[in-house]
């Protein structure tokens, strides 16, 4: 098959499933029509603006690993299309965060910007995501920040950043390549970013940690394809569900790895993995995740609600006819999984478009 | 394939993987010229005590769920494939029992009764493991007991049990049911079988609740396939991982159900799920159990310590060459999940034999 009859293939799939899901039958034919007629002139074909919008909610709901797809149709999008430049899109990323954050009261959200050229490399926003704190290697082996940032913490200094304060929570710079361009560096201002520092409601010495994480998480680095159509820089947010701070990003032990310091603070004894030392310290650190965002008035969920928010979803979705492709083990929560209903639940995977894909990380593969 | 066919390519296979593993090139040919006439003539084939030793060893480091396979090596055969009533058999759980519970100290240990003949049904154990607690339904539609086990109970009824005391902690009796014979019914002796009664090691009030469990797990439902040969009743034990007992036994809402009580116990808000009741309790329960289980000399893993002999068991194989069939969601603890090894590691499942095998429930088939 050649790219052209891919693309096509790809576009009458989703037409078909756009017209149908919105009972616009008549719609169909003359648009496939057209689209037909574009893509064998041009390769590819630029959607209508409902089509597009339409297409990243149904990529969400198409996405196993999400455990917050209830809300799918809630997806605000943000036609992004026409900006040509990187300053232009910085602009739209700093809006992006500003509207979505919505002074704690989070908004889900997607910015989507130009699609990839077939044959061409497409835009691409080098953060993981558009909020990510530095990681530092220090000279004793040890590491200051995000232990999983340091690669792109070390790149950025090959394009010139100058490293921020050198606190465990340093805000990177936006890296942002427009095809066949250089990568370059922008600096978040610091007003629209909501951090919430974390304290417990029992702990007191929980506060003195010093211990913070940002508001929104905003994947920056996936490919949204939609009807054969590649958007490479497409950045979507929810918010965050608690264990994703509390048990990952501050408990891996490839990133923060917290647990030991947290325990030892509890007055648990680390030496003995009998006595439950990372269970409990992994509880009180989700426990200050949840009760500090709510102390600051920013959205999050808990993995039990966000369960069984799911379970929901999974009714709405059969009522609908329609499969429910599920990763069980990116659904069910890292902490307390069989505590929550999807543990007991089997789910099939399958890969459905539209959908968001894994992209290669550019710093690997960029010759500038 | 008919089934001599099947049985031949299976005794193959096996025969020439444990004479390879054993080094013992020379003996595989006249063993399998042995055996291809055997099959011939009856259909099946009377195993070597050896081989049958090794493939129940090769079955549980085959089996994809089971964390506790590094010590696979170490598994004790009973060869009691001479019994030839229930009684006998029945002697022989009890032997069993008590030979792996040896005051406390665990002995891993499987009991092979006479194999299946082919075509026929096989020997079967009602019971899905040894020791198990009754279930009853009360008519107010509450359940005393284990919820799992109230089908089987019923059963148990109708075939003549008179029920136990009516405490959430009735042991079964056991269930033997011979090829062609009606189901018979034996009381487990109370002296054999060790339970631990729970405490906490700061609530006071935790003994209070009288919560115990047996010291003892013996799966005795699964078929047990080496080379061909069934053997429907193998039941086999290891000790326990705490997590079975204080994560899914007493805090599955399918089983004990104990979170909410354990929770308001310890005087948190069962009304909000973002306040980690449940997480909370689910920690402390299974602290209870790791602590009890200590103070009276019960072996029992963390679930801490048995990733990490997971990931060892990984090396193990890796360095003989041979694959890991691993089956991610059974591996990983209901607990704590991302914070042990296993976690972080993704594994490739498949298939092999020797392994265990699920039966179908005999009370759903059975019609005398
Ligand atoms: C509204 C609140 C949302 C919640 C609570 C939520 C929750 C989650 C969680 C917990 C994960 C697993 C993350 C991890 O373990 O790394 C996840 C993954 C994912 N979510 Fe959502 N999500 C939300 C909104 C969204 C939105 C708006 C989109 C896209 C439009 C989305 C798309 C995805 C995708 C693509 C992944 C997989 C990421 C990957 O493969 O690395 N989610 N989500
Ligand atoms: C020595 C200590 C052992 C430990 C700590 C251990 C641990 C475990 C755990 C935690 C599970 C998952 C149970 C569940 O979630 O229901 C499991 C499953 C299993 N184990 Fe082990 N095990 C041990 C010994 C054994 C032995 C001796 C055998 C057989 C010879 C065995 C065969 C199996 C099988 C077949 C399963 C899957 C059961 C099923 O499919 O329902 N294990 N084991």
């Amino acid at each position: 098959v050649d790219g052209r009859q891919q693309v096509m293939v790809e576009a009458l799939a989703y037409l078909s499933l756009y017209h149908q899901e919105q009972g616009n039958f008549a719609g169909f034919v003359p648009q496939m029509a057209r689209v037909h007629d574009e893509i064998m002139q041009t390769g590819t074909y630029w959607q209508g603006e409902d089509e597009l919008a339409y297409g990243a909610r149904v990529a969400w709901r198409n996405n196993s690993r999400c455990i917050g797809r209830l809300q799918w149709k809630s997806l605000a999008i943000h036609d992004m299309r026409h900006l040509q430049t990187a300053e232009e899109i910085y602009e739209a990323l700093v809006e992006h965060i500003r509207w979505a954050t919505n002074g704690g009261k989070i908004r889900s959200a997607i910015s989507i910007f130009a699609p990839q050229v077939p044959g061409e490399p497409g835009i691409r926003i080098w953060n993981p995501q558009l909020i990510r704190y530095a990681g530092y290697k220090n000279s004793d082996g040890s590491i200051t920040g995000d232990a999983l940032l340091c690669e792109l913490t070390e790149s950025m200094r090959h394009l010139g950043w100058k490293g921020g304060a050198g606190t465990p929570f340093d805000i990177l710079p936006i890296v942002i390549q427009m095809p066949h361009q250089a990568p370059m560096l922008f600096e978040l201002p610091r007003d629209i970013i909501v951090e919430v520092p974390l304290s417990h409601p029992e702990y007191s010495w929980f506060a003195d940690l010093g211990l913070k994480w940002h508001a929104l998480p905003v994947i920056s680095n996936m490919r949204l394809e939609i009807g054969g159509v590649s958007y490479t820089a497409a950045p979507f947010n929810g918010w965050y569900m608690g264990t994703e701070i509390g048990a990952r990003n501050l408990g891996d032990v490839e990133r923060y790895n917290l647990l030991p310091l947290v325990a030892s603070k509890m007055g648990l004894n680390i030496r003995s993995d009998r006595e439950l030392w990372k269970d409990r310290a992994l509880v009180e650190l989700n426990v200050a995740v949840m009760s500090s965002f709510a102390r600051h008035g920013v959205t999050i969920i808990d993995h039990h609600t966000a369960s069984r928010q799911f379970m929901h979803h999974q009714r709405n979705e059969a009522e609908a006819g329609r499969p429910l492709p599920a990763d069980w083990g990116w659904i069910v929560p890292p902490l307390s999984g069989s505590a929550t209903p999807v543990f007991h639940t089997s789910y099939e995977d399958r890969l459905l478009t539209p959908n968001f894909f894994a992209q290669e990380d550019p710093w690997r593969t960029t010759t500038i």
